[in-house]
């Protein structure tokens, strides 16, 4: 059973903007912490880091992350466990750059997504051979609407935005988690 | 601007299935309008049918609609409301079915996914082939744990499950309508 265990997913709650291009704090929600491990479990992702400095928001994801993994949850839903075992609350981007440097022994490539134009853009093509390679990979997406410029400024490189059939690219994060993990790590070659 | 404009999406809520196996209507859920909606409108899929038989159920889809389309939503968020406007609320998948039969004169190719092996797949690849010369397609999704087997007995051809590095397959019906829609529509090919 083939997996890839060099990648790590965030999800970024601080800093990301609002709709005025203010730096804020986002909320947690329920779903992104369920869609995304699932889609995490499913391509073999090693860890889905769940970023948030506010200690109530981070009781509360570990509150719900534990109830199936540990409550009952965890009997009613196995499935639905061996997903959230997953997810890793951490405060800041910088503790799992920390984490993943100890574990590995180098850094990861940090790869964000961004629906505006970028200079340092890496096509999917070439960071899903990269993770073939057994590069370590660090996919860090944003809530509300989208990573502050520091976390940007903070990536190797960005991944291009998802267009579709026209110029619409407004997806939920957890459809863009889902469709770029697919691409990097799913086998489908069109 | 390419569109594929032969393309309509199905939600089903009733009949699906428990995790018995019996039969059940499941219950709609806001974060499926949102986040299919908008992956309909990324990959230029023309209807995205939202079907209960509930008409409390019915009421509850075309208020959050509206209020998106034409009400506060619509001002505040365009962009959401560009997307839930391609969600039409249906009592039954048949009336789906005369519905494109009328607009199109010809019955559309029914296509769903399921989980558990069935004899009549059709692959990815050939799927997308079909679509790109013009066939008129119904991708059929279950919400709760899967369609009835009157649904997939109603179905042309079943398409495979989405499994990633290994042998987990249960992504959320958002992701997995969102990885669908990039596999049959996108221009990424690996």
């Amino acid at each position: 059973m083939l997996q890839y265990n060099y990648v790590d997913v965030a999800l970024v709650h601080h800093p990301v903007v609002n709709k005025r291009g203010e730096t804020i704090g986002s909320a947690i929600t329920n779903l992104d912490l369920h869609d995304i491990a699932r889609a995490c479990r499913t391509y073999g992702v090693n860890n889905y880091w769940v970023i948030t400095p506010f200690a109530e928001q981070q009781k509360f994801a570990e509150t719900i992350v534990s109830h199936w993994v540990q409550g009952y949850g965890s009997k009613a839903n196995p499935d639905r466990g061996s997903a959230l075992t997953l997810i890793k609350v951490c405060s800041d981007l910088e503790r799992v750059i920390d984490s993943m440097r100890e574990k590995w022994g180098e850094d990861p490539l940090i790869l964000t997504t961004c629906a505006k134009p970028q200079t340092n853009f890496m096509d999917y093509g070439e960071a899903k051979q990269r993770i073939k390679n057994g590069g370590k990979v660090l996919l860090v997406f944003g809530t509300a609407w989208g990573l502050a410029p520091e976390v940007l400024d903070r990536a190797d490189a960005v991944l291009p935005p998802i267009y579709g059939t026209g110029d619409y690219n407004h997806l939920s994060v957890r459809s863009a988690v889902a469709i770029i993990l697919d691409r990097l790590l799913g086998s489908f070659t069109g």
